[in-house]
């Protein structure tokens, strides 16, 4: 049993085996947002304000904030969009960048114990972050990828993990706050990788015995209807194991696999969270009508 | 690897470990269905003739036929509906009652190897049912609970599946032709029941080398929001090895996570079923605007 606490000023969030899934919303970072790059750019952080807001209603434990702007500062803009952030929310953050100079800037204004996104199995980033790490006790995300790529060989992509967890052993920083990406790659690109990602977040947990994060969307890049594949890779993550993911909580697909396998695992008490959301679950009369014939014509 | 071989007159389906996951319907079963166990004592099978060809369409490799009609003459009901859902469609079928003397009579007519369900580890079941199965060289679905009841504790559960696996094998029925359901209790019931059962999935396959089938919706039996939830469950079961269920194929979620996970898996060669399915999933011209909306908002 691992826990990785995670913090706010005020406020804990406990990623583990035997605990609720930690969803960590994915939606403050300009990757693909043209307009968001343009505002945050330009200092304007009305939207940021606002996905921060969503994404906390919605059901986002943690917030992942990622300010990679082309061309801009952005170990400034990440330090402002931290400090936005945290007066707005009490849910913790995953600070995001690739970068290095940009979580130093991070780190030096968040208030509480940071997720630190991320590190890979690379010599000179494992060198470069677990100090920084370190330095504001804070956790980590391993992506378990080093120099050659990532493998499309789960007993390699171990490996990488097993080396960032004991370099971070070296750092002083304990396993208990390395938690593991172990890569899920596109569905449609290597068709069957899944499976051997399925069995090396088991592995993980039983005998690397981290906690483990992913990013959900990859595994429908590029084929239609992601949602529901997202929805049933989770589902299926967090019966072997997974016990966070970095997605879109506005997603109502994907948070419903994550409390759906909360509720079958025993995370959600008395199903009271499944309860509660989805007693009733739409006010749209017209889907409550057609919710009404569905199941007359089921009885029939 | 274990291979279930299930046929009708001129088609087989085979439940396996390294196979796209098996899907067996459930529509055709007068349970909770007054209408139609009114028109099937009436002698009238419109409605069974509509199930059929929906449930095909819809995916459903198998399809249960259940003729448990309260006070009626089962055994010759359930001849009458699996000549005619044999004249309808070529789906291997799985004949479903309770009454020995049904099962009998639906195997007497039943074209090809049918999967009986279903066995319970209950002596005299074992002595009534086995027989039969193994007369007609069917293959049989065998249900984890004995005389005592259903057991909460997924070790008990795991006993009663290996005492019918052992019991077939003294009449000559491989447990290749075994298909164990390991039963999903309702979440609402019995608060994190689901870990032991996902648990007692995977036992089932590697310790007992078994294919494995269930009831999907009871999971969600007494919550709101179920097909979401029985989603959730399938892809958390098919994860951990399960290779067959028997579910509505009618319902959107639930295929969709079955598919989904079979393209996590690999077993969606190339995804080719998934993109056939879901590459123009949705004509309603009012949905597809909605979604060029999402689209719109979310890459700002």
């Amino acid at each position: 049993m691992t826990d990785t606490v995670i913090s706010s000023a005020t406020r804990d969030v406990v990623i583990g085996f035997d605990r609720p899934f930690v969803v960590i919303g994915e939606r403050i970072n300009p990757t693909g947002r043209k307009i968001l790059a343009a505002e945050m750019a330009a200092g304007d952080f009305a939207r940021v304000r606002e996905d921060a807001l969503a994404q906390v209603a919605a059901g986002a434990h943690v917030l992942d904030v990622n300010a990679g702007v082309p061309m801009a500062d952005e170990p400034a803009i990440l330090a402002q969009v931290i400090r936005l952030v945290q007066s707005l929310t009490d849910a913790p953050l995953s600070i995001d960048s690739s970068v290095t100079a940009a979580l130093a800037s991070g780190l030096a204004v968040y208030q509480g114990k940071a997720l630190v996104n991320s590190v890979t199995a690379e010599d000179e980033k494992l060198a470069e972050v677990l100090p920084l790490a370190a330095k504001y006790r804070a956790a980590v995300v391993g992506i378990s990828n080093d120099e050659s790529g990532i493998s499309e060989d789960p007993d390699v992509r171990f490996a990488c993990a097993r080396k960032i967890v004991e370099r971070a052993a070296d750092y002083g920083i304990p396993a208990a706050d390395v938690v593991i990406d172990p890569l899920v790659l596109p569905a449609g690109a290597t068709n069957g990788s899944g499976a051997g990602t399925i069995r090396l977040i088991r592995r993980l947990r039983e005998e690397l015995k981290v906690n483990t994060t992913c990013g959900a969307s990859n595994v429908s890049f590029g084929l239609p209807n992601r949602h529901p594949l997202n929805a049933a890779y989770l589902a299926m993550a967090i019966g072997a194991g997974m016990t966070s993911a970095i997605l879109n909580p506005l997603h109502a697909e994907e948070m419903a696999a994550v409390r759906g396998a909360d509720v079958v695992l025993g995370h959600d008490q008395n199903c009271a969270l499944w309860v509660a959301t989805y007693r009733d679950p739409d006010q749209d009369p017209r889907r409550q009508r057609d919710g009404r014939r569905r199941r007359r014509a089921e009885n029939a």
